[in-house]
């Protein structure tokens, strides 16, 4: 018998309640579920409270693999450590954490490299098991297997997350504020701090207004950049927009004869300095690298698009603008460094995170909270687990 | 009439002899020319030698437009100014100077900008005028236009150039090994520096070992690169690139069933850190992005691929793999800083030109410099004036 099993801690299954995605599309099922103990390396948390990130929806939605269900959705949170399993040390029971579906195991090259935030040890994937070995910690009352969630699976009252994906913060911090730091506000706020370097004095330009590009524009203010053109087909977000930064706005949908990056090209007298593609459409990108500034603009992707899809550059284009293009994944933060940053510059009030939630549910209406950001009326809306 | 005439300098014309493309991919024709006295901000220069660079040879054989005859090709070179047009107070008769293709006005945004090196009040192109006003200053002795190559033109006794493209050098340089930072030995070895900033102990693969190849071998070394591999369908270059600092080769006919991104991430564990695509074909920049290393490589487009030449990336490896793309022209350097660096490296003995000198011709055996490139028998041939 393997020695790291959830006999050799003398630890439990628990029974806790979770909304389980039982169909996809269909809302989701509060039913009780077990969760087994943490194998080692593993830490069992009880979820304070979560908010609903637009991956959840667009994986709920997903009819085949890596759609899969019955699934326990849902990775921006933050909750309480339960139970450890063996060989963990770096957290106890009692501490507050921040689990991120990207890990930072702290030893690997890139953990140790300060040019990277892909953990090569646990490399980000949307596998339905755990990191280390795939195997799920849930089951239903029929003991069916239910399967994970970006390493994460907030949408229950407990849920077992791999020590490497887990940040210890400071429990004084409003959780359904730090709960952001998640995955969506870090992950912009991270796009323009550490993956762009956005300037003091810089132009930027974000593509998609939705709470990962409002929060590209937190972090392009909190870098100090002058102009934050914000790109959007609905021109009723302009004005949530300014309270996040964005100092002009165009509407795609009423340009006349002329692209989005004619008009960019044209306001900014040669194109932004920064441009960010928050909507995840290939051709998008190349309209952004397009519009970023001849000699030094970069094109930062952020959006996730469809697997396949391609971006298709001039290699004439590439050669002679001396532009950039790379992508941000998890904003190139690294989770366990970055997150209490961030969390310092919200203590600041450098970072204003309240603006981002605007609306706070009981976990029994979580279905709501899905139906406010299919409807366009939230931005954030936080859950709680009322446990 | 206007007062930058050379009436109002009172220059005169100046006839000698200049190795003519008359018809595309036939030899070069040597007749007396005339050149006319510079305009404002021009320079007439007497050149000393001239090196002969891949893309003469591209231009040479192209048949349709941005091809042009009856033309001066030539580009890499170094000379002594002649005299000088209205406005040019940067230089005088009697210096030295290396034409570059591109411009550094040094007040443009751009130029005063340490991020970019392309000069925004004169972009390159491929213009068969001169910068700033498209005409020539070259006819033929039956009265017919002569058109100039990248603002350049060096394959003549005397040409025009553009204060904002000379660079005023040390006189006592040797001519026959400055000329090579005319052009190509800048580009590569700037590629590794400038825009790549290759790091001490890195892993850099260069794709295809031309001199533009080896340039970028040789800024690598210096850069203190511990892994310089070579890429080339060629085997016999091998030898050669090892004196450039390459210490590994791939040979791209021999892979059997793998790729050469496979091979690569394999000898590297993962990747390169750099890759420099400098053969000009877009399926390889697509593969050098392949092999570059998750988390933070670098793929560094050189090569000039045909017009219209699409490069297809994965948008999910863009978004997900830590990886960056960029092009480099000039190598990222500004002519009129980075050059004196580079000959202070020179004389320093840090930056080694000698080895890529293979040929030294006179200028009556310019034709003879173009068959030892063609034939792959020269590295670099240097073309004397002889004047």
């Amino acid at each position: 018998m393997e020695d790291n099993s959830s006999a050799a801690t003398g630890l439990h299954s628990i029974r806790c309640r979770a909304a389980v995605c039982r169909k996809p599309g269909e809302p989701l099922v509060i039913e009780e579920i077990i969760v087994a103990p943490p194998m080692a390396h593993e830490v069992r948390i009880r979820i304070i409270c979560t908010s609903l990130c637009h991956s959840d929806l667009t994986f709920w939605k997903m009819k085949d693999f890596p759609g899969i269900v019955p699934r326990i959705l849902g990775h921006e949170a933050i909750g309480v450590v339960e139970s450890v399993g063996k060989d963990v040390n770096e957290v106890k029971k009692g501490d507050t954490v921040i689990p991120t579906f990207m890990a930072d195991c702290g030893d690997c090259k890139d953990c140790l490299s300060n040019k990277s935030n892909l953990c090569s040890k646990l490399p980000f994937s949307v596998s339905p098991g755990m990191p280390r070995c795939g195997t799920s910690r849930f089951t239903d009352l029929n003991g069916e297997v239910i399967h994970h969630f970006l390493f994460v699976s907030s949408f229950t009252e407990y849920t077992v997350v791999d020590v490497a994906n887990v940040t210890k913060v400071d429990p004084a911090i409003p959780p359904n504020r730090a709960c952001l730091l998640s995955c969506g506000v870090t992950t912009g706020v991270g796009a323009a701090w550490r993956t762009a370097n956005v300037e003091k004095g810089s132009t930027v330009a974000i593509f998609g207004l939705g709470s990962i590009g409002l929060a590209v524009a937190e972090g392009a203010r909190i870098c100090g950049a002058s102009r934050i053109i914000g790109i959007d087909v609905n021109p009723d977000k302009f004005e949530t927009a300014k309270k996040f930064g964005v100092t002009e706005f165009v509407n795609t949908r009423s340009l006349g004869d002329k692209c989005v990056s004619q008009v960019i090209i044209e306001m900014t007298g040669g194109g932004a300095d920064y441009c960010f593609e928050c909507v995840g459409m290939a051709s998008l990108v190349q309209e952004a690298f397009t519009c970023c500034r001849q000699g030094w603009g970069k094109t930062i992707v952020v959006g996730v698009d469809k697997p396949g899809s391609l971006l298709n550059l001039s290699s004439y284009e590439v050669l002679h603008r001396g532009k950039t293009i790379m992508g941000s994944l998890f904003g190139g933060t690294k989770p366990k460094s970055d997150i209490l940053t961030l969390l310092n510059w919200y203590t600041d009030k450098k970072l204003e995170l309240d603006k981002f939630v605007t609306h706070e549910v009981g976990f029994e209406d979580i279905n709501e909270a899905f139906n406010l950001l299919i409807e366009g009326k939230s931005l954030k809306s936080v859950i709680w687990m009322n446990n």
